[in-house]
């Protein structure tokens, strides 16, 4: 038999998302936003003395230890909170838990596109709605779709940008449906939407360990939400979703968070720092909430240009097509010594590639 | 708004699968069907000096290194093989791919209830045709359903029964759909189907390291089927479906399975053991091939009597409600020390419990 005839539509249609282009020996990594910082020592230590405990045995299969422990480190209860293989897994299982064949997801746009490979494997279709001017949240038009979901990543990807949390809140009693809220890069912002969980039912937010505290390959994720909808979020993930090494890990991260606080303050430091640096060789900068920075490129070269430029100085960075984004680039913030070879290879591409055209 | 009237009935009505009772401090587990014997000490010496490897960024996007070692390791290429966090993740894949509302699902009785959930979060029925007589292969029967899948564990869950690989051929030569064999259990067993894949196009094969490989606790499952299958399966998965330290304990433990072999043989040599030592006390154990025992009690009794009396003898083993299983327990096979304390426990729960019985 064929076994294409068997195959969903909506799966053999897919094109599948492409994640950030893997790391090649001896580049430096700009294109996933990765945190560069190492997970403090006094951490390491702890996971290594109970990392080998028991791994014959199946892991808790509701993760219920580390979700009293989230629990606790984020002032809310085990019931509101689950954990996932990366924010990512939970991101599929709110459209598995919510969506229907021809339901319609609502997303700022540009935005995070995972949600597009995503929604249309479900079955279900993302209507994308241009920002207002400025990045400002497009209220009346993200309404309009009557979309069965909003998802909002907060800061956004690709463009760094925060929406004010008290609009989000307005946004979420506005609609008559589920509100995901998508707050990967928050700790590098100045506020975010933990608040919001109070008195609003249709509000899930998700976090993740992939950015702020440089464990992007253990896989964790939380989902904070309603009793209601975690409860069934749960039916629909698998049992186990956390391996023991990594709800280890996790485990002893949720526990001391506060040991990550000043490298998140010294990569805040470096956007300002390298965004002022690319401000002088004429990239325009979007203000930036994460842990990157949007920035347009000079004139007479586009993003892909200067992607196949950095690349030859052995550095990776994202660049976009389509969506009016072809001048752009989004390159991750890592430490000083990162950032300065990122200056200086931009001065070298400056100097080399687009000579002629400044 | 009320969050309930937007999630979707599939999900509202399912009861979410049951796994195992957990892990009590200072009880026998024998209900999951983990593996006792520890790893091995010089696997897990190289999965120590490589496990802190970078975890600040990032895993492989398809994990292409695991899987090219699984290729080597089983004989296949990188494009029959996808891995996945537990084989549960992979049987969740597959509906995700292939079943769309209303769709049936064919699987002899009993069977692995995990599918049961699965397949109706996803929307689809799950029609369970009892085994023919002594755990035979229902062919007609499975046939006669007109199923998108028949899906069949071999060695079954809770049987312990292989079916002849050849039989399964048959029936998926004669099946004009998907034909998935979960292989959970089929190191401890005397044959395979991994034969199967050359010229059954329609045929996914799932293997975990649960059981033989002793490391439930990290979560890795492999699938090997057509290069079009694992296609589409990949497009529904999430990215990094592994984390790094899962790839890594995983790519270690591939690279060396033989050292697996001689505790492998342990555990049927106990099985055999623990067989005649039940049949004498007066249960009737199935032949097994699989690493747990599926027994019927003796008389006058039934499983979740059995369950309660082992309970208060700190030994957790699994007991059936419904299917005419009521009088059945399934009980891992551990090593002679485990199964030691099983056979003077029962011999306990025989004298003190269930006396007035025999």
């Amino acid at each position: 038999m064929n076994i294409r005839k068997i195959i969903r539509k909506s799966v053999q249609n897919a094109q599948g998302y492409t994640p950030g282009e893997q790391c090649i020996a001896g580049y430096l990594k700009l294109n996933a936003n990765e945190n560069f910082y190492p997970v403090p020592e006094k951490i390491l230590e702890e996971v290594k003395a109970n990392l080998f405990d028991s791994l014959a045995l199946y892991p808790d299969s509701r993760s219920e230890t580390v979700r009293d422990v989230a629990a606790q480190s984020y002032g809310l209860k085990r019931g509101n909170i689950m954990v996932g293989n990366g924010s990512s897994e939970l991101l599929s299982l709110i459209y598995r838990t919510f969506i229907e064949e021809g339901d319609l997801v609502a997303m700022p746009s540009p935005g995070f596109t995972l949600n597009r490979s995503m929604v249309s494997i479900q079955g279900g279709r993302l209507v994308e709605v241009g920002w207002s001017d400025g990045y400002q949240l497009p209220v009346e038009a993200l309404l309009a779709v009557k979309a069965k979901i909003i998802v909002i990543t907060n800061p956004n990807n690709p463009t760094g940008t925060l929406c004010p949390i008290n609009e989000i809140e307005a946004l979420a009693q506005a609609h008559d449906g589920l509100l995901v809220l998508d707050e990967a890069y928050v700790d590098f912002a100045e506020d975010n939407g933990l608040k919001l969980l109070e008195g609003n039912e249709n509000i899930i937010i998700l976090r993740t360990f992939s950015k702020s505290y440089s464990v992007a390959g253990i896989r964790f994720g939380l989902a904070f939400s309603s009793k209601e909808t975690i409860r069934n979020m749960l039916k629909v993930q698998n049992s186990y979703p956390v391996g023991k090494l990594t709800e280890v890990f996790a485990t002893t991260i949720l526990k001391k968070r506060a040991l990550f606080d000043s490298t998140i303050e010294q990569i805040k430091l470096q956007r300002e720092v390298t965004s002022k640096e690319l401000s002088t060789r004429g990239f325009k900068c979007t203000p930036s909430q994460a842990n990157f920075l949007f920035v347009k490129v000079p004139a007479g070269a586009n993003g892909a240009d200067w992607y196949e430029a950095l690349k030859k100085e052995k550095i990776l960075v994202r660049y976009f097509e389509g969506q009016g984004l072809d001048d752009c680039l989004r390159v991750t913030i890592g430490r000083s010594e990162e950032m300065k070879i990122l200056v200086r290879s931009i001065d070298g591409c400056l100097q080399h590639f687009f000579k002629s055209d400044l």
